[in-house]
């Protein structure tokens, strides 16, 4: 069943709705990260040289070498289809900075070349090996956009240590990481250096987790540490959503390259739970932003939600491996609510500033309380997006993810050692001509649903039709298999269909609280939300939902969208026997991933309606 | 306007709700509060005799004093009615260690006794006036009840000192106390020993306040302390909530002694703001945990309701003191709306244990996050009556306001010398016979509204017609002021009328955003909820307000009530285009304060409503 994935190397993204945000990515966010990891010391501290009584806030940190490395990696996607110079210098520099500091026996971590290389692999709860893993696909990334050489054989030499140092002298304090992410780097580190080493290195981390009695469990929490049981067991996405998301990524690239079926069928439970019972409609995850994690079924509060940019990102990039193990159509749906929802949201669009929790609602006067002594002591969730986060992990993450959208479009099984079926997994305008294949995709998707393929080098293509398209439409016969439309392009060269997009209330689930009398509305795979920036207040509505729901114009690349209900007209007395008075109104609605472009406001994606 | 109250020493309670309330109260909450003080250690404290490497546990503690005080004022109002040896004997002994301890010059803090007098009148922050002002409220609560005389003679003692220390010396490092509450205790000092000085003493603290530079705000808040402007301008309900009413308790009280009508103004004006924006339908207040303050108008999420029980009995106390200054049935409706709830929820039905929060939701759902070190980092409001709390300022506060919930009852006004209207402010089957006035309540409110009342000594009898009561019944007729119906009793000596209590629905302002879409329920002064207990679940309930409410028994000392509605059936998708189904179904409520008597459940007082 698994097939091959067409790395965004080699694919072209046309005119549409993610070349411009590829623009922006490119002329915008690159710079923008960058510069402000250079501002905040995160770019010199490569260099090995802060020392105490220079600049505090330059003071390195441990997470700064994989915040670093995410921007390279990023970087490295956008010169795999244009030469910039002075950005691989940027990249090299650092990559010198790591050449210099490393250390005989192949270690390097800016925090612990700085304070002491004896505190290293002491401590499980800090991020060693997760910026390690960072490294290592940003160290692939860069030789495969460039050539060079020189990050890879540090990393690779890097990761010989690990080897080493886990598998067979079994010397550090610990025995597993505590933030996951080097499982899926080191098999991108055996896909691009074909040692086997970094495989088994992989299958070391993953087979040993949850049957650990050695490791210290993460701030004492099995559940947070994903550590409760062995991985092979698991059923529930438990524990820090972002983590789970990339250590579970990693497993089923595992059993990608193992045909470790066990593995798999533990990665379809856990993503079955995630995605069932622990996902706003956004892709968001993570419903409190203690611990940044899953909570409980069904748990998914509003105006609190953590729902991290970086916990959609590696929701996105798990369900993807999904699909290239096993073509279904309810992973490629996932990774596109995830792309055009809590993924995107956490850029503006201007691509200068972030957003690192995604809430679903914002009300100001959850804000009114500003008592500087107690608002320590409570989370408040920024409101606009900030240019730059003490913890930034997610700003060089959305960066990576859309200078590789390509990725997420396109894979092929082969039959007999040959092309068989092309599957689309993602309807984004786009080209590629690579391994015999050569394939073509011409679409204004997301706002509107007609597609046209162009291919070549393959018998079929298969199609993912999306949950929401009752029917796809085609002048050519297809027949349809897990949720994907196969057409026989034997005798023709091209395909064309409709998605068959239209706006429409969607309902939570009944145990989902927050949601109880209320819908969102979807156009297509966009989740839409209002704000006061378009309406003078998003309160005391009601959409009616035999209306149906109005399309007025396009906004932010997809229909605006009007709602027509009930307005209440604000009364006067704090408590009454009256219920409020109500009269006709509307309500205008845009993308949610467009929110809180245009100033604080506030904002509510589930519309009460009128029952 | 002004009338005279009639104190609770001359009141007897009859059979009725209030009776079974004070018999718990007498047997289990008095002896509950004590013991547990005393396990804890501060009924000892008193000896001052910890020192360190004694039991940490008991060590004393700021608060102490006033925590031990209030429960002697309680315990006092019981001795007013009910001699008791053992009782007396456990006070005497506080008594008698406040008298060996006290220093020269008459000061006494269990904190600043034993931990170093150098440290008193230096911190604004701590509570040493506070505690002195309930010490004060005690001990003419004890010489009240015993005709014993020397705790009030040492507190007059210590209030002289305070005099001298802040109005002659104006040697303390701030110029108003930090927690206020010494405002009212002065005015029933002054009123007790008829010693001028210590209404001076109040004016002194009521005139500094928001004009008084060298004060240090507290928690650098101005707003938080109540001291942005000068009382006779104040207009928000802003700041701490207990201290705010407890401060405009003693403004009004300092108001009707002085007669100064600007005072009074602004007690108006706050109290307003207080009602008709910043209370929860309960008599609850204060937004949020975050400093236990009110926040801003229509700030009144359920789930976090901070709604202190000291909060209510604040506001009642608040209330009562305007009632008596100008009665108007406005204040004695918002005394009993938190006699019937959110005072009264702050104690559990069988006496033995105390909320110190009182929020309107409680869903199990957010307290699925039990990450022992994240925990610190979040509030998690109880979910049972705890029997202590380590800031225990609510149990003595209930079993006070129990033991003299006489004092809410009656008020008489005179003319030219001699009493003329008998007030009726609260519907308490009780008689007194005192000043010449005898008068007898015979009520079964609040289960019923019948209400018959004889009087002598006075010429009209004037009953608050409640909020809730559409038209007052009687075959007596009445003028109506203020929201009072008086009876001219010159020529009969009972009147008999009906307050038509029924049960209701009761909608909030459209601005309180929890509550759009949904509806609470009262039966006259008493707040519905739903409970787990009673119902298999509380939410994907729809009230259908058409089809009215229906009692289908007695429970709690209230009807029992049950809703007719729609029900959702739940749902499979986590997201889906389909409505959830709905079917005919019912909601089992029961009054607000008796919620969480039976286990921890889910609890919800704003009900979804068909619209």
């Amino acid at each position: 069943m698994k097939n091959i994935s067409i790395s965004c190397k080699y694919i072209k993204i046309k005119d549409g709705f993610w070349s411009s945000r590829q623009k922006i990515n490119r002329t915008v966010t690159l710079d923008a990260v960058y510069n402000r990891f250079n501002d905040t010391g995160k770019i010199s501290a490569f260099q090995c040289s802060w020392k105490p009584g220079d600049d505090e806030r330059k003071k390195p940190h441990l997470f700064w070498d994989s915040d670093v490395a995410k921007w390279i990696e990023g970087a490295s996607y956008i010169l795999m289809h244009e030469k910039i110079p002075s950005l691989e210098e940027k990249i090299d520099k650092i990559v010198d900075g790591i050449d210099n500091n490393m250390t005989k026996d192949g270690y390097f971590n800016v925090y612990y070349n700085i304070f002491g290389l004896s505190g290293r692999f002491t401590d499980r709860n800090n991020h060693e090996l997760y910026c390690a893993g960072h490294h290592f696909e940003a160290a692939c990334a860069y030789y495969e956009a460039t050539g060079k050489d020189k990050y890879l054989n540090l990393m690779e030499r890097f990761a010989d240590l690990i080897y080493k140092i886990f598998v067979e002298d079994k010397s550090a304090y610990f025995m597993t990481p505590g933030h996951p992410e080097i499982e899926l780097a080191l098999i991108k580190l055996y896909r691009t250096s074909k040692k086997q080493k970094y495989l088994d290195l992989c299958r070391f981390f993953v087979e040993k987790r949850g049957q650990n009695d050695k490791d210290i469990p993460l701030f004492g929490d099995l559940k947070y540490a994903y550590d409760e049981v062995p991985l092979k067991n698991a059923v529930y996405a438990d524990g820090h959503c972002v983590r789970t998301n990339y250590l579970m990524s990693g497993v089923c690239d595992l059993a990608y390259e193992t045909g470790d079926t066990e593995l798999y069928e533990a990665c379809k439970r856990v993503l079955k739970n995630a995605a069932e019972k622990r996902m706003y409609i956004t892709g968001g995850q993570g419903s409190t932003y203690l611990g940044e994690r899953y909570t409980s079924d069904y748990h998914l509060p509003n105006k609190t939600a953590y729902a991290e940019t970086c916990a959609s990102i590696s929701l996105g990039m798990y369900a993807h491996r999904m699909e290239l193990y096993e073509p279904d159509s309810y992973y490629g749906d996932i990774v596109e609510r995830v792309l055009y929802n809590g993924a995107l949201s956490g850029v503006s669009l201007d691509g200068d500033s972030f957003f690192y929790e995604n809430p679903l609602e914002i009300r100001n006067e959850d804000y009114a309380v500003n008592y500087y002594d107690f608002e320590k002591s409570r989370h408040f969730i920024p409101r606009i997006r900030q240019q730059m986060f003490s913890c930034s992990c997610c700003p060089p993450n959305i960066l990576r993810l859309i200078a590789s959208i390509g990725d997420y479009i396109y894979s092929y099984s082969t039959q007999n050692g040959k092309a068989d079926t092309l599957f689309i997994h993602q309807y984004i305008s786009s080209s590629f001509c690579h391994e015999g294949i050569s394939a073509n995709i011409n679409t204004k998707f997301p706002l509107d649903g007609a597609v046209t393929v162009k291919a070549s080098g393959v018998k079929y293509i298969a199609v993912r039709i999306p949950y929401y398209c009752k029917k796809l439409i085609s002048d050519t016969p297809y027949t349809v298999k897990s949720g994907y439309a196969y057409f026989d392009i034997q005798d023709i060269d091209e395909i064309s269909f409709d998605l068959n997009l239209s706006a429409r209330f969607v309902y939570s689930n009944t145990s989902v609280y927050d949601n109880i009398g209320k819908a969102a509305v979807m156009y297509g795979p966009a989740v839409y939300c209002a704000e006061t920036a378009d309406n003078e207040s998003v309160e005391n509505f009601f959409a009616d939902t035999s209306l149906g729901i109005k399309i007025t114009g396009e906004k932010f690349g997809l229909p605006e969208i009007v709602l027509s209900g009930l307005r209440q007209i604000i009364s006067d007395e704090l408590y009454s026997e009256n219920k409020p008075l109500q009269i006709p109104g509307t309500l205008k609605m845009i993308p949610y991933f467009a929110f809180a472009n245009r100033g604080e406001h506030e904002m509510i994606t589930f519309i009460p309606v009128k029952n």
